[in-house]
Formats: C-alpha cells, sequence, structure tokens
C-alpha cells in the first residue's frame, strides 16, 4: 500500500533499506518521526498550526495538509513507527520539475548543541546559505519526453552556487529549452505561468505549461522540526533568507532583456510580487 | 577648534589620550579612518554613495552628509591623521535622547579572517544579535533637568537584552516618566511623535516633545567599515534584523493598551510604518 515517493529530490530517502518518507496512493505523504526534540517540535508545530482557526486561507495554502499521525511500518525494517501523515504534494502530477530550497543565512536555532551548531556553520559556510541566504538541497528539472528529467550529478554542485548560477539554475527550471550549457540562451518561456503566478512555485508540470494549460505552479513551505514558539521576535533569520530569495525570482520576471521571456511581465504581475496577500 | 563628542554612546571615544571622533562647532564630525581595508571600504562607500545622483532624496536623508576626507590633529596625540569628515548629527540638538543600535543577527562579513569571524561570533551569541537580529551597543535618555540623563550602568546590560527587556527599553526611550523601576506604568508619551513621526528616529529632544514643539525626531544610518558591494544579493542579514527591529517599534505604536499612549496613534499612522517611502 505504501511505497518510496518518486518525485523526492532532497532529504532522507527510503531506498535500499533506509528510514526515509512514504506515499499511498490516495495522495498521503507519511514522514518518519524522529525521535528526539526535532519530532516532538514538528507534531507540536502541525497540530498547533492545523487547529488554529485564525490563520487566513491565503497563508494555510502554502502549507501542506495535517493529518495527525500514524503507525506504519517503517522502510528501515524496523517496524511499526510513528509517522506524520501529510498531504503528498506531488501526488496525481505529470512530468514534475521541483527544487527543494533551505531558506536562511543560518541553519542552527540558537539553544542548539554545541556539536550541532559547528556542523551547521561549517556547512552554512561552504555553501551559499551565508553569501544568498538560502541553498538549493535538490532540484530535478523535466526536460522533454525523449530526454526525461536533468538532475545535478552532485548534491554540492547546487548547494554551493554563486549569485550567478543561482540565477542561472532558476531561470533552467522555467525554460523550455532548459540545459547545462551556460553559453546557451534560455528562453524563460515559463516565466510568467510560474513565477508570476498566483502562486511563486517551486514545482510545475512544464508539459502542461507548453501547451497553454495550467501548469498547477506551486510553492509549499516544509520541513518545522526545528521550529520554537518566537516569544514576541520574528524569525529574522528566515524572512532575511526568503527576501533574498525572491529578489532572485523577481529579477527574472522583471529584466526580460536578461532572457526572452515569451510573455512580458505585466506591471499588475509585478506588484503582485511584493502584494501582502501570502503570495509573493 | 576640534573637540570630543558630547552625545557619543557607542564606539572607541576620544578621550584620555585615546584615539576616537571628533567635532568642530560649525556642525562637522571627524571620523578616523582606519588604516585597513576598512577604512578605505567606508571612504568608497560615502564616495560612491554621496556622488550617485539616482539615488533618491528619501534614501539620502538616512545617511549623514558626507564632505570627503582631511587631514586632523588625531586624538592620541599620534599627529595629522586623515578622517572621514560628515554631518555631526547631534550637532546642535539640546537635552538629547540618543540610541545607537547595530543591525543584523551576525556581524562578521562572509571572507573575513577566521579570528574576526571567532570574535564576532562569540560575541553575536552572547548578545541579542543572534536572538532578536539587532543589539543596542549604546543608549542615553533625558530624563528631566532636574535629574539630568539616565545611562546604563554597564555596556553588556544593553546588549543582552531579552524581547521583553528590549521593549522595555524602547518604551523608556519615549516615555515622559522614564523609569529604571520596571513596575512603573511608562506612558509612551512621545511614541507617535517619535516613532510615528515622519521618519521613526533613535535621537530626539524630550523637552522639545514636552511642550508641543517638534522633537526633531530623526533616524540614520551610520558606520560603513564593513559594507561591500552586494553582487547581485541584498544583505539579507541586515534587512531580517531591520524588520525585526521595526516590529518591535511598530508593537509599541499599534498596542496602546500596552502603554498609556497620550495620543493615539492613528491608521494612517501605522500604515507609514510599512510605508516604501524610506521611512518606516
Amino acid at each position: 500500500m505504501v511505497k518510496v515517493p518518486d518525485h523526492q529530490v532532497a532529504g532522507h530517502k527510503a531506498d535500499n533499506g533506509r528510514l526515509g518518507p512514504l506515499v499511498d496512493d490516495s495522495g498521503r505523504f507519511y514522514k518518519p518521526l524522529q525521535g528526539d526534540e526535532r519530532g516532538a517540535n514538528e507534531v507540536s508545530f502541525y497540530t498547533s498550526f492545523s487547529s488554529n482557526t485564525k490563520i487566513p486561507d491565503h497563508i494555510t495554502r502554502f502549507f501542506p495538509k495535517f493529518d495527525g499521525t500514524q503507525l506504519v511500518k517503517a522502510s528501515d525494517g524496523s517496524g511499526m513507527q510513528p509517522h506524520l501523515v501529510l498531504q503528498d504534494l506531488t501526488f496525481d502530477r505529470v512530468n514534475l520539475s521541483i527544487m527543494d530550497i533551505k531558506i536562511g543565512s543560518r541553519t542552527w536555532p540558537p539553544h542548539a548543541p554545541e556539536d550541532y551548531v559547528q556542523k551547521c556553520l561549517k556547512k552554512d559556510r561552504a555553501t551559499s546559505s551565508l553569501p544568498l541566504g538560502f541553498r538549493v538541497s535538490g532540484v530535478r528539472i523535466f526536460e522533454s519526453s525523449k530526454v526525461g528529467y536533468w538532475e545535478p550529478k552532485n548534491k554540492s554542485s547546487i548547494q554551493t552556487l554563486s549569485a550567478d548560477e543561482g540565477k542561472l539554475l532558476l531561470k533552467n527550471f522555467i525554460s523550455s529549452n532548459a540545459s547545462e550549457e551556460t553559453q546557451m540562451k534560455l528562453d524563460c518561456a515559463f516565466a510568467s505561468t510560474v513565477y508570476g503566478g498566483s502562486t511563486v512555485v517551486m514545482m510545475f508540470e512544464k508539459e502542461l505549461a507548453s501547451c497553454g494549460k495550467s501548469p498547477r505552479a506551486e510553492i509549499k513551505f516544509v520541513d518545522f522540526a526545528h521550529v520554537h514558539e518566537g516569544k514576541g521576535v520574528i524569525d529574522h533569520n528566515f524572512l532575511g533568507g526568503l527576501c533574498s530569495f525572491i529578489k532572485f525570482i523577481s529579477e527574472i520576471l522583471t529584466t526580460p532583456d536578461d532572457c526572452a521571456v515569451d510573455s512580458l511581465v505585466d506591471d499588475a504581475q509585478r506588484n503582485h510580487i511584493y502584494s501582502d496577500n501570502g503570495s509573493f
């Protein structure tokens, strides 16, 4: 009934007898609960978030639906284990292009154990987290039915992007002629339908976009194992990194000279990027 | 002709034969040029910023005026040394309340030498920089002609503020009955004239505000020794910290229940906080 997900581009994978998330055939995603504080944090976040009726729809739609926890046969053969039951965001999607971005220049919480702080700090300094305020932790770009998907040869190549490389990857993501050759002129054909749509997305169906149908572009926030109550302070680290990421996206939309956008972004869409209705 | 400034609340001071900034009696502020890359950075920033005619007035007014560099007799007796010539922001001010806030959860630039990184990181973690995204590095609050100024007993007490303590200090800053006793009900009497005025300020003349005159409230950005060209990336660390700081200010303006504000902040002023015309 449950199986290893097809579209997972980052995080622990449930193949080769390892522990990882599973999906079923009705659109559910089962995430193994981490045994320590992180698992408790994540359950606590989803429980509180999903039961809070004051949170408006334009915020909740950026999060996967939550359906409690459930004992599921773990993928590592360790028997029945508690899993978070979430919406499978990739369910029923065809030839999906997907990107996973870790937001923030600092990936360690203030009161983490010292060895965890040092491990994260080292990685933040070695990747694009520190200079760009975010790092790409996984990506898969659908090129065509003939060629199939493009995936990076190794993880570190996408984690250590410079500003220019980051922009190039984001352009490739939404181009009909995606290519690894940097000399090639990317057409950014889907810029307005993907980045400029009702939600900026890191997930869309390129073939649907090509034939003029809705590419069902979406962005969601996931992974709340390190969430803590702010106690009057906003998450300035996340916020700063998100603003940096939005700037990369908005530059692709607002500088048509830079790549041949087939449908120019109009002012309404540009303004939409900065609107406060929950989308970018 | 030059003398030690009266109103300096943070940074190296030019007293007791040490090197520090000086002022003259015509409104000029002389900042000793740091001999290394930092001095060169700061000259380069001010030169480029002040000569860029594309920067609109609503941005430039948040910065001190720049008048080049000049050889001035250094305060440490080392003879004539190059100084930045800037506008003396406190010139001609009476009974000035002033606060100096270092913005950002990280005070080290990505490519700084390792020992400098470690020194800053240690301090960021030990102070409010990491949790709040900013730290107060100096403050002086004018209480009354009789009592004079309130200053913190030691620097670390203001650098290690919790969220609640930070809010309390900001309320004290704009209250006519400023007091160290936390039980006392602060009146936040000048909230709307200071924080809600045409610019949010960390500097104002309380006595003028008390008698209904303009307290000449102002906020300025200073200290650009660590500024580097962003090369396509915004300063997400600064931006995140600034947003956190703005949230503290805006909560004082928008939660009148929380302290007895004598003139309620109207909606226009609230919206003004988030307007994009260069003020908060």
